[in-house]
């Protein structure tokens, strides 16, 4: 019954915080939408602050489990650890598309919390990326070019359709939550892998091995 | 004068709606950083929602401008115009960075103003680059591709610097408001557009010829 009432207050508050924003709502609308009194939310939150931070941390540390996780399997190709942490990062944002995207938009914002994710989370992210990167040069699987200007456009594409599910919905038709969006959508990640990132395929290799 | 306090307003307005959030600013705020009074904010706008609105109409008007600018040039290519599309609006971003960042942000919100830009702006947008994979399609100057598929990706890299600046800064350090950025990314939004979209360069088109 109380992991209940906790649950119901985190799917209440990603639910508000998503389509109101985070100063537009407040601790009586969460309690009310979760149908628990205010010092219950206190009890296990603290505060609207405490509540986004909860929102954040979960967030976060099963994004980077994600890539920690594909990091391992590196010694088989840069390009295929690359696909996989898309992949997978991909169909995490899916499956929590409402907390992915309130994320991102209050990640845009400059507050202590934000601050304290990009320190550690951000900073994490970059460092296994640069060193797929490294790898993907060094292996000549990848074409030699600005590592932050790659994780600009990898992680533009990726966010893009969680950050603007209002866009998305209203004037392109496309609802990032449904199975037909991941699919088709991975195929375009793995494309920008393919064409941008990477030298072209068996050709170039040809011309390398000999 | 009165010109004056009008811009000291607006530009208030962008600076706060950009660190606080719309929600997370007053009128107050507005009026102490502008240094006028809450009377001339109301004298101009109304309240806080006809300053958003004006803000939102000022960027959209603007921005479509350089697409419809860039669209008379279609003839000379759909790659071309895409280009030049490209540019424009990179360009126009950069020099607004701050008005960009949290239009784009905001936008991610359900509201009635949203909903309006959405059913004006987003879809004549809609509309001209439709136009443009069209006609590069039938030039066979692009791949065959789903068209709000191909949108996802140009507008995520578009938008992306804007959205996260604060990733930009403090993980990337990267800073959109300078022209080294604005040279640099331009080349890989180029490149996108030269690999990904398009088929490849001579070689390709030495193979239709045949």
């Amino acid at each position: 019954m109380k992991k209940n009432a906790k649950e119901a207050i985190v799917r209440a508050a990603i639910s508000l915080f998503n389509s109101n924003g985070y100063s537009g709502t407040s601790v009586r609308d969460i309690a009310n939408l979760a149908r628990v009194n205010t010092a219950t939310i206190a009890y296990y939150f603290n505060n609207k602050a405490g509540l986004l931070e909860y929102c954040f941390m979960h967030f976060f540390e099963q994004y980077i489990g994600k890539i920690e996780e594909a990091y391992l399997s590196i010694d088989r190709g840069a390009k295929e650890c690359l696909k996989r942490i898309v992949s997978d990062l991909l169909h995490y944002q899916c499956e929590n598309s409402q907390l992915a995207s309130f994320v991102y938009r209050e990640m845009s914002m400059d507050s202590q919390v934000v601050r304290e994710i990009m320190s550690t989370y951000s900073l994490k992210e970059k460092y296994y990326l640069q060193k797929i990167f490294e790898r993907g040069f060094e292996w000549q699987e990848f074409r030699p070019h600005s590592i932050p200007y790659l994780i600009i456009q990898l992680k533009g594409l990726l966010m893009m359709p969680f950050m603007n599910t209002q866009y998305m919905r209203e004037v392109l038709y496309i609802f990032p939550n449904e199975p037909f969006f991941e699919q088709k959508y991975l195929k375009d990640l793995h494309a920008w892998i393919d064409k941008t990132l990477s030298f072209e395929g068996p050709m170039m290799k040809g011309a390398v091995i000999k």
